[in-house]
């Protein structure tokens, strides 16, 4: 354990706090590269005893140290330095500041300070219906009674789920009551309510590799362990997940457009996800953020339209189809599951999306604008879609390839060599242009270099040109 | 363990999945009492073998049971059943739908399903504003461009954490910057917020005894062990906390009025309070809920004005305010420890409000109606507990008092004898009117008997009159 030795004694009478120097130190020795990714720290108590302090200060440094990504809590395992801190240049002086996990480097990268063209994940905010919203909205403030005042059902407003499950049937092939679905704040909070319901600390769940990073972020924070498992053309690789951890509790899939590469999970691996599901009595969460998108078919059926063992946690969300802003999403359980998810959810996750939201998004499905706006939409991005892919390649000018992918919000190009795509996206910011480096989705050292181009918010094709000639200087 | 023996083989050829059976064997072991609160269950590895199933199914059975409150998982001690599970008749059958939590066992009265008179945590909905809002959500609607379609910036609107810690300063006596202040979904998100990032499962927190139960409940969710600390006239006894738990990192306390009782924490308390945390290197969540509600006086500085260490997470919440609908709260976090908020909060917590609501919200305040607005309630507050008090004795008639206090939103009803207010509290629900039993606020076995009654909301004084002779007829 080298950090030990490297340290002298604390010194009680600085005016920083004593876990706060043993915080800095940790720090310093990890830039300094005397810990290592993955090296183990000593434990509390030996660290508090070798170094005559509270074990309580130890842990609190430790505490720091873990919330924001430096270490990693493993239980009886002990603590280590998180092995996915990027790897430093052994040059790099000591500068604690310069040190993030992988997923926390970019954070401008994952969402600017302002909307920038090609950001992942942002819908045509241009092309929202305002005025209709605004007419909605407007007419719910007029006739708001106090009953409108009060908490709102812990699960969500009846119209609304009512109106959730509805559409479920008619555009996913969901078959579904109304209580079976709960109104959440967003995917993550859908997450953490699948997690708290149904699994407890210690157990692992799978993710994909590559794969949406907040999922394996939100899974550690709650003390789950992800395990990545490959994707490939078809999708979540079911076997090597079974192979690398069958009594797994969980598996977060994008069944619809794997995230982000895009691919469909074919029929034989959606039926071999639930087959293991339902022997390993295990769950699905079938994360379907864009699913209705589909330019070349029709959109697939949703995964647990298939699920007859009551398996499928499925996740939606308005943030796409409506506007982020919104901050409004939901879970569909089963209904075996319905009882206990009424249960854990009027503890923590009750009612925590204003009455308004979810009266106002109520009547614009119920009165039709919903589905008039995604099909739309689906025009509209199937238009943006072939224009940026034409304009970035146009600028590309054959160095590099976009991936045709059936349907989704972003276009992939993927780019040679490994990692080059940080100091890319870095550059084309710089431009005032957002593309997500692919390299900083993976989970496992694979890492392949590429760019997600989001094409569904306005960009001008001289915008995505500029975008590809940026990639084919750089390259 | 008698539950093994009592176990015959489960049946694998049933219609219910073995985990669904093994979960009702729990239940009804539980139920005959065969296994009693705080009894130790087998390990999932013991049982599993004993059974012949695999380990995942009794996990599974477990992980329910947990989830539903029947069982208490506490790590390396094993698994047990939850010790404030509800003693049960001897004679009761076994049947599981009689069992629930303590805490969970009223939820009818906990949150009827509509608006009752007396209902605690409820202002008066009458009363507010609804015209102002509507005009002031209007304007909002209209105005309303693409960048407010965007996600919020993650930690809240600066409009609104700046209107919030401008009110602070002047209302609370804190002195802070709008980057202290973190918008959440409610008090209960603002809680999850200061667990994760500040602390780690296993650890132990202060919670006032009796005491909000939600605020127990979501600490044991997030693996934390709520120690409950006795209160007495002068509020939470610091001594007696440090004897029970000095390592505690954690103090979660209602300064004000002490949520249920009332009382006022002492300024010596306070101090002590604040000493002990600096000392241990804990943390103090101060629960504000509602600070701004005093009649005898004015309003006393919040506790973490005389924060000189950076201990004290100040939460407050709109709930009580303005009206509990909206879903709007927020922490206040010391200087030292706003750069970890921004980072946990980033993940976990982040933009979890719509825009809408903020914007609305960040309006009303610095256009000055709330201020107003406050004053107008704690002028109408002052009046219907008088009106209210002064009713129900009319109906007591002698044979109970109503407990004098300086502020706060209920008025406390001692009752004699023990636990004989639930009983009472679901008789004055048959009759339409809400009533919180005190009994079911403590965590140790001393449970007072009482009943809350809140006299914010619209209430005549016929009906209070009525609620006192119900009770007086009741004794």
């Amino acid at each position: 354990m080298p950090m030990l030795d490297a340290f002298s004694p604390l010194a009680p009478q600085e005016s920083e706090p004593l876990y706060r120097q043993l915080y800095n130190r940790v720090r310093a020795a990890i830039a300094a590269g005397t810990l290592g990714p993955g090296d183990r720290v000593p434990s509390a108590r030996a660290l508090a005893k070798e170094q005559g302090v509270a074990r309580g200060t130890v842990e609190l440094a430790y505490a720091l140290l873990v919330s924001e990504g430096y270490l990693l809590a493993r239980g009886q395992a002990g603590t280590v330095v998180n092995p996915e801190l990027q790897p430093m240049a052994p040059s790099a002086a000591p500068r604690p500041a310069a040190l993030q996990p992988a997923e926390q480097m970019q954070d401008s990268l994952w969402r600017p300070a302002q909307l920038l063209p090609f950001q992942m994940g942002v819908p045509a905010l241009d092309e929202f219906p305002r005025k209709t919203w605004a007419r909605l909205g407007a007419r719910y403030l007029r006739g708001m009674g106090t009953a409108d005042l009060d908490y709102p059902p812990p699960h969500g407003l009846p119209a609304l789920r009512s109106a959730i499950a509805s559409y479920l049937q008619v555009a996913r092939g969901i078959d579904c009551g109304a209580h079976q679905v709960f109104v959440t704040t967003g995917w993550g909070s859908s997450l953490q309510f699948v997690a708290h319901a149904l699994l407890q600390p210690g157990e692992r769940a799978w993710v994909e590799d590559p794969g949406y990073p907040p999922a394996r972020q939100t899974l550690r924070k709650f003390g789950l362990t992800p395990v990545p498992v490959p994707v490939d053309e078809d999708g979540l690789d079911v076997a090597r997940g079974i192979a690398l951890a069958g009594d797994a509790r969980l598996a977060v899939v994008t069944p619809a457009h794997q995230s982000p590469l895009s691919m469909t999970l074919s029929l034989p691996r959606r039926q071999a996800l639930l087959d293991w599901a339902a022997a390993a009595d295990s769950w699905v969460v079938e994360d379907d953020y864009d699913g209705e998108y589909r330019y070349v078919s029709r959109p697939l059926p949703a995964l647990a339209s298939l699920d007859r063992h009551g398996r499928v946690l499925y996740t939606g969300t308005f943030s796409k189809v409506l506007f982020p802003g919104i901050r409004l999403a939901y879970l569909v359980v089963p209904q075996a599951l319905v009882a206990t998810f009424e249960r854990v959810g009027r503890m923590l996750f009750a009612a925590t999306t204003p009455a308004m939201t979810q009266a106002i998004v109520a009547d614009f499905m119920t009165e039709g604008h919903f589905a008039r706006h995604i099909q739309r939409m689906r025009r509209l991005y199937g238009e943006r879609r072939a224009l940026t892919a034409a304009a970035l390649a146009r600028g590309l000018n054959g160095c590099a390839q976009v991936a045709p992918a059936p349907g989704g919000m972003h276009l992939l190009l993927r780019l040679p060599g490994q990692a080059t795509d940080l100091a890319l996206a870095e550059r084309l910011l710089a431009q005032g242009m957002a593309g997500q480096p692919l390299s900083s989705w993976w989970a496992s050292p694979r890492r392949d270099s590429g760019l997600l181009v989001s094409f569904t918010n306005c960009a001008t094709a001289s915008q995505a040109e500029r975008f590809g000639a940026l990639v084919r200087q750089s390259l």
